[in-house]
């Protein structure tokens, strides 16, 4: 099956899902985004490169954070931004999504940044979609969340040089987790060593070794000698499912600590896909310490939204 | 009365109601569009042409489409958009409509778009505010919506050279539609051979004829020879207040099928301004079909506002 | 103790506060501000001062009057905006604010301009932001307003040019009001020869001649021979905390009719901050009337914010 995500000739034309894309295709979004990641110390942080090109932010669940950072990431390419709460807008005058989707089209808008609480949304879109028209992923359902990964990916690589080197752990609930999901493909294409998932048997994917990871359910075993260490978010909402007794009780056995930082190789990053539960699934001079990264995954993300902004729209070839 | 809506050479100031305004005018703005229409098949779809001027959409109605369009139109435009929705702001702390306007005034804003559930809101604002200020009418109460009409024009000028050859059925809720009311005039000042209203009893104005329409109960009858069919949306709140009995008996009665096109003639277009309720008033076969221009309509309705945006801000002579 | 708002150099850096400014700056900001006076008269009324900065609105208390000057000061600069309503975001996942300004920073926003209804929240925030970033209070509780201040400093140098030979009335709700503190520092910087509060006891904070004024609790004494007259708005929630008995009784005794400001003298000019309840605090013709300089007050509020915005940007030094 041909990759909805690349154009005929091999080029990102939607960025959906980290999955069946090579190494050299996610080594070029991080190459871009290097060429980016200087532009805020320029005197102007801004380039012209989509001027009079049309975003919209298709986003069916609220995320101020996520929409706030691919709002700036398109304005500091010089494109229009178009923000739709779809929640509270069209569709409740009772139109289908396509109906939606078709009159933007119509409107002659370039690209849709779709979040959605329904896995495959994004595909969805891409699939019945104008030709023109580029769709990103920010976040479907429980499946993918593909630029946080590639921003995990691209502050990673500042620190360690060679991926093929790397031991990373990923902590918390993986079972809802498209942050996690879309990490592992990542690491898996990028060849890191070992890939590592750290939680309770309750918030583990039946099979997840299929995944190319290995299980721990003991932080304390899966830290040791690691040199990447991923904290996931951990929803309230767990808890009240019965998965999780709670929060007190998590962080007794998952919360990361000074001293199971320890555990890890001395160098080790500590990231967070943010925002971050302080003294649920981290404690917080963790957060704020030497070997914290989570804010650079946030610069980051603005940089890597815009390397992927850019690329997909490159795509179109005479359009750019 | 002299005409609100002109200047003292004659020119658009204001863009309000289709009532009024003369043939010439209304070319005026079709062929102004016509000049904006090709403007998405450039590399950068924008021009400078109100840039610095600030353009307030003054929504009291809440309404994702028309607001998106005006955006679009106004920042293709190059101007900043200030959009407010009122129902939420000032004046829960009980300013009142004039307070607001003389505010938004001494901000030195240049356009306010108006969208009301009162008719006349428009007119109001266009009395009262000071004369550097354009105001469009994007929809008040049940009086007018003049922009639609002109976009619908413009289509259907796209398909049909001659209006004065043309015989055209607005079909459904005439009554409560300012849709309706702004089209059945634009085709009066062009000239178009018959224009038919075909609705059940309940939902046709009274005098309905002395708008120059000629009626039909009978939605057969009225397709027969006709050129252009428009659809108007039904209002669900129609069936609540008993003006129908439910939405599958209406589409028995009134609903465009596939089988009733066939009455038309054969190169009819079929129009409707949107969002459609598909087995409503229009089978989805023939929304999506061959013959429906639906989609073209919402690409021109951005060109047509660009037009009329530019047109009344020239209006201001040194201004632009 | 060193004054927050300035940089080594004793430039403006922040803008949190009129208290502890020098009458140069003071006069510094009204002076840039006046060169952005005219700037709505040009063809194109935006300069490129702060493109590429990002400028943010963080609003945790809603205002939509107050927003929409800060959001066109910033356009007119060019500036890129990001408007935050605190109050349903980023703090809905239980995010600390601190957590909220951190990612701000790391996404490299330039200014944040703070609304809050904690007095302090301002200073909180510009004592714990990155260096490179300023911060501009929007209100904060009932502690300042400095820039509504300025704008009214502007307004009265317009009409007055010698602070020092004014005598101005500030009449209302001194107690619960963040305006007139700013605006009673301002004067008293300023140099003016007097300043009165004019307003029923249960309306005046403890000890109030220590901030300089005078105080008079019958309006009518208090007007005689006053060349400024400033009124406030009246909140309805102090007739509900049992502070006032009824809106009536207080037009009757404070509201500021015709017949009184014939006691100020007969160039006096009359302000309000805005939005006016007619007939409460003011009656309409004075409000519209011939002294009054309200609606010039909103026009210069643009002006003197785009004086804040640009002066505090270029207390950063190769940032501009």
């Amino acid at each position: 099956m041909k990759n909805l995500q690349l154009s005929k000739e091999g080029k990102l034309k939607h960025f959906l899902s980290i999955e069946g894309l090579s190494i050299e295709l996610l080594t070029e979004i991080l190459d871009t985004a290097e060429s980016f990641a200087g532009l805020p110390n320029q005197q102007v942080k801004k380039v012209p490169l989509l001027r009079g090109k049309t975003i919209v932010n298709l986003f069916f669940e609220n995320s101020t954070r996520t929409r706030t950072t691919f709002e700036l990431a398109a304005t500091r390419l010089s494109a229009d931004v178009l923000s739709m709460n779809i929640a509270t807008s069209a569709t409740s005058k009772g139109e289908s999504l396509l109906d939606t989707i078709r009159n933007l089209e119509a409107m002659h808008v370039d690209m849709f940044v779709v979040r959605h609480a329904i896995s495959g949304a994004g595909h969805f879109i891409a699939q019945n979609t104008a030709p023109h028209i580029s769709v990103i992923n920010a976040g479907d359902g429980q499946h993918a969340h593909p630029t946080q990964a590639m921003l995990d990916m691209f502050t990673i690589r500042q620190h360690k040089q060679d991926f093929t080197q790397l031991k990373v752990a990923i902590i918390g609930d993986i079972l809802h987790s498209r942050v996690a999901r879309s990490q592992i493909q990542a690491f898996n294409i990028l060849g890191v060593k070992e890939v590592r998932v750290i939680a309770p048997k309750t918030l583990l994917p039946s099979h997840v070794e299929s995944l190319g990871v290995t299980v721990f359910n003991d932080i304390e075993k899966g830290l040791v000698d690691t040199d990447v260490v991923i904290m996931l978010r951990l929803q309230k909402e767990r808890m009240s499912a019965a998965l999780l007794p709670s929060e007190r009780e998590y962080f007794k056995c998952f919360g990361l600590t000074e001293q199971r930082l320890k555990l890890a190789n001395p160098d080790a990053i500590v990231m967070h896909p943010g925002p971050i539960n302080r003294g649920v699934e981290i404690e917080s001079n963790i957060a704020d310490g030497a070997q914290s990264v989570i804010l650079q995954q946030v610069s980051n993300g603005i940089a890597v939204r815009m390397a992927i902004m850019s690329l997909t729209m490159q795509s179109h070839g005479e359009q750019i």
